[in-house]
């Protein structure tokens, strides 16, 4: 099937559809604000509780990371992937919340990372989780959690592009790591 | 000289000294919210008016990039070497800051840049710019000139520490990436 993107009719059957064309305007683009209304009228930011938002950063950063020709706004097929992923991501993090706080612990952090797949080392986890733990509680929120989660895939992407021997190892040129890491 | 470090004595005659000590507990480090008041207090952050803080998440940032021993404190030897950065980045922006109203345009943010010798493509530039200026009107706070002066400073440290030929490039493990994008 042909990718949904620009020139393509718009997909009626999706049950995304609905909440992005709610938002969208004739152009059929969202910006951050918008992209915030669509996620929570569309129920992927209602945990621990029915109606929650993510943080309007944290829908720049998921915007930024997704907007491939840096227009500063997202279609439709962008916002499709992105919602599967959340999706996903608040499937992980429930399945660490027993309590359903809304919280994990700092541990359960290092363990979501890992249950990506993604190897890194014991030291590397410690630097993501100081990053990202609240210092006064050592938790980490399911906002921060979607926060990490695409920065950690935006660099998981970029990176696996130029790893050309797919070893696990890329040389970078200084410029382009500066580029990949502002962007992530 | 011997570097002013752990099990050096006090340096009473350092100017900076004072707005150090005045805030330090008996264990000599600093956290980040007195590393805000030290920065007030020793008017480094007095841009564009007298009396300027920088925002808690920058000192924050400030704190983590140079917290090599991963202790969440800050002690004198590098409060000093930041604060003399501060100042060197002060100078940069007031001389792009013409009118004195606090903000650049992202166009002096590329100039600024550069005059820090980073050789970074337009494209790199560009991605920089769209992280760090404010996406209703284009312009750049001094707070958030530093948060990125300090991020770049941090990864252009790292990153040479591993360009082994000395010629712009290195070969990276992604987890290694992942710690310098993390860390910075």
């Amino acid at each position: 099937a042909p990718p949904m993107g620009f020139g393509y009719p718009p997909p009626a059957h999706d049950p995304l559809w609905p909440y992005f064309s709610g938002v969208a305007g004739p152009d059929g683009q969202i910006d951050a604000e918008e992209l915030q209304r669509c996620l929570t009228a569309s129920g992927v930011a209602d945990y621990p509780r029915p109606g929650g938002s993510f943080n309007l950063e944290t829908c720049r950063l998921m915007l930024s990371m997704l907007d491939r020709d840096h227009s500063g706004t997202m279609g439709f097929a962008e916002f499709r992937e992105l919602w599967t992923a959340i999706g996903a991501w608040k499937t992980t993090f429930q399945g660490f919340d027993k309590d359903r706080s809304g919280t994990i612990e700092h541990r359960e952090l290092a363990d979501a990372i890992r249950s990506y797949g993604y190897t890194l080392s014991p030291q590397t986890i410690n630097v993501i989780v100081k990053r990202y733990a609240k210092r006064s509680t050592g938790q980490v929120s399911f906002d921060d959690f979607v926060a990490l989660s695409i920065r950690l895939r935006c660099m998981g992407q970029k990176f696996r592009a130029r790893d050309q021997s797919g070893q696990g190892y890329a040389t970078l040129y200084f410029d382009d790591f500066i580029g990949i890491a502002m962007s992530c």
